[in-house]
């Protein structure tokens, strides 16, 4: 549910005028780019801060930006909540700024620290404030669930070839096909052709003199699925584009039709010719 | 042939109701369901299986659970046997599924008990009782004979290719050109580009300084070759979706067709005359 | 702006005749062969300067071709700006002559020195003499706009994945991620897939077991956005080329072509009954 | 010009009957199915000679047939030179043959001896004996001329990168860039990103840490261009699907024709509506 329905939807359940108001001047054009430009200061600290020699010098100042900037953020979802209340959730973009914002204030000992490093994810808050971006994203997620059928085949000759590779090899070569995990691993690397034969087929092979009959085998078929998956996307995302509203029909594109029924008239006449 | 057509067959043969109403019974979707739990019950099993960890500790556990999903496969398979009789064998997925169980079979030791590591792919079942799966594997075979030419090809390009480094590096480089096989193995390397050069190339071009001559075409062939490998199925994927099934239609429908389009091109004539 | 559009404006200007005639005479077919066999005898001699063994004994004459081919670049150049004056540098493709040639003439001695090994890039003139590479150069050019959104959301994945990398093993991977610029590099490496995991992840899994949690998903991201950018070109060259210019139809022109198809349609009726 | 062809143009000629005569009983279905079966018995005779073991016992069986075949090759050549005369030269195949069978005549001593190796090209027969192949062979020639531009861009490419190159890191690497020639070959190494990273781009960035300015650049560029010949190939293999001539138009044909032209009427439709 995007912003404008939001807006919407408040209306309709006319909740109280303040709240229609300040959901206004948050999304309004003006604070919107204040936030764009805000992300892109705390994404140059954030790159600035991986320089040791540069954090030695100045890394009292970066801090301190930072902090800045995460306040604005805070503050900003502070004021989302507060206008849209339980529609904020309803939005899916809200979700990821709320848990990346969020994951900025688990306390940096304890047994969460480590989560203090997903703080860096606050740059990808700029794919959910760029409209033209969003949708790209948009765009990407919603070319998975066409892919559901190869990716589950996928999954299952994974498995498959994971508990087979482990009861092969596994005694000899532990480190890369000890048990199922290890095997996955090993067998993703080898889907990416990364050091498959020198690295890995070929000292197996010393072993087991039959192991080619599984690797290349094993290859043929991942690549030759990955390379219908990618088909898939090409064919569905052609359709997806075939099948668009044509929302304004200009003179040209009755030109372009005339064209093209042309064309069949011609095609016909052939066929009307060649019956007679 | 799928199984409705196998069980309107049987109807057509009048075979003893029994069988019959038996076929209908392990056919039936409750049945199915209980398969694939019982496919991904054991599929969970196997991967257990794998960690030696586990298996120390509940090894009994799991082989016991494998054996019951086991004897419930061949019940399975056995009444479907029973039910359909010499029709069993005209499905190709039945076949599969018996060979799968029936690997599960052979005896531990002896000649054959390497074969009882192919138990895995009973993971695959879920390829056979999934029908949306099945789908998009027969859609694989299917792109399959179309791609003959090229993968003819293949084998020529790679045999000649396979005899010629044979001769030309197998003195010097046993290892990797020795023989026939050897030398197949490493061009299938070579094309997959994993270490072609650094590897294998450079090292041969140590002894042979003119060994480019040969890697390099044999490597802009490989890869053209599979490009156009790539194109056709692109090709034929999409010309397969342009020629959906298109509901009959009969001469009166176009005689309604025309009728349509003549009340267009009359409005669209009235416009052209208002352009004006 | 192309060549004879530049004429085209002079002319409009009525500049002094004398620069019109220089101007048609330095673009003339005669001239403009003359100026590619040069570049190609260049791109000759900067080839045969690689070789040591070639420069020991020929490079007295080798570099006197070298200059003499750079005299007849700046004399082109030369009189091309005399012709057109300011409207010289309207025209793209003479920026990029103009470059070419100047980096030849900086001091071979001094702070620039290095800039004088771009005298290769003379080579790359050929692109700009033979009308038919250009197309092909500018076309490529034309591809880039489109794809912006695509490149933005990889310059992001790559910012957010670099600073989150150094954070993660800057410490023990100095080397690899001890900042932002070596993260993303080895970033990019990573992407092409070269060594990624036995050169890259398998070391640092033996510090950090789970860095496959790292990996393996960057992997799958970054070559699904480089998959979206593939699909992306394709299917915009293929709109580009179904939306090839039309002739231009005028209203009358659409009245003849709804004529003819109406005697089409006759004919088809007729056919039709004919079919019952 | 195909053997059909070439009988026509000797029919037109009227050439001695016997002539004729010969050409048709060598063009004939079962001396063509002959010939195949002796292409495939030569090639796997020179398969097997690859097989040190297989050679050391049937040593001289294999030579034998090996010969024996060569005769058969010559004998078949000498009957289509005698039957065709000039005219053999005409159709391109009939090189390639005598090309393939010539080599193997070349004597097993001397400075050709070398030449010798290439009659395991003999296989390659297979592609001009089988039409099925020689039509998927042709097709690929076909699609070269097309790709001219890219393929001359990327050759100016290369040339340049290898130059630049040179210059650049030929003194502190002599092995790798050391001339133009082995500039080249490290350069296509590099584009099939085999070792670029960790074999190459890094060992030469501990000389000069500026290097990647060169490297990923190059990569960039060299695999967006390989990218854009792929698709120049997709596009131009769909056009020239799309273009064919329907030879024969069903009333199926007729249907689809129909159901597109309705689609066109009612998008004609919808503007008419929205026009008024």
């Amino acid at each position: 549910m995007s912003e404008s329905d939001l807006l919407a939807l408040m209306q309709q359940k006319s909740v109280a005028s303040w709240r229609m108001q300040l959901a206004r001047w948050i999304e309004s054009t003006f604070l919107q780019r204040f936030i764009i430009a805000v992300i892109l200061l705390n994404s140059a600290v954030l790159g600035l801060e991986t320089f040791p020699g540069i954090m030695a010098e100045h890394g009292a100042t970066l801090k301190w930006i930072d902090r800045t900037c995460l306040a604005i953020f805070v503050l900003e979802l502070g004021i989302k909540m507060a206008a849209y209340r339980q529609l904020f959730w309803r939005n899916g973009w809200n979700w990821f700024d709320f848990l990346v914002v969020a994951v900025a204030l688990v306390p940096g000992s304890g047994p969460l620290a480590i989560l203090r490093t997903f703080r860096v994810f606050r740059v990808l808050r700029l794919l959910t404030a760029l409209p033209a971006l969003r949708r790209v994203v948009a765009a990407f997620l919603h070319s998975i669930p066409g892919l559901t059928g190869v990716i589950m085949i996928m999954a299952i000759f994974f498995f498959t070839a994971g508990v087979l590779a482990t009861h092969l090899f596994g005694s000899a070569f532990p480190h890369w096909f000890g048990n199922l995990g290890e095997s996955l691993y090993s067998l993703f690397q080898i889907m990416t052709l990364e050091s498959w034969s020198m690295g890995i087929a070929r000292p197996v092979m010393d072993v087991y003199p039959w192991a080619w009959a599984f690797f290349i085998p094993f290859i043929v078929i991942a690549t030759f699925t990955i390379l219908n998956l990618f088909i898939g996307i090409i064919v569905s995302t052609m359709q997806e584009l075939s099948e668009l509203p044509d929302p304004d029909l200009t003179s040209k594109d009755v030109e372009h039709i005339l064209e093209r029924m042309e064309n069949d008239m011609a095609s016909l006449r052939k066929m009307v010719k060649r019956s007679k």
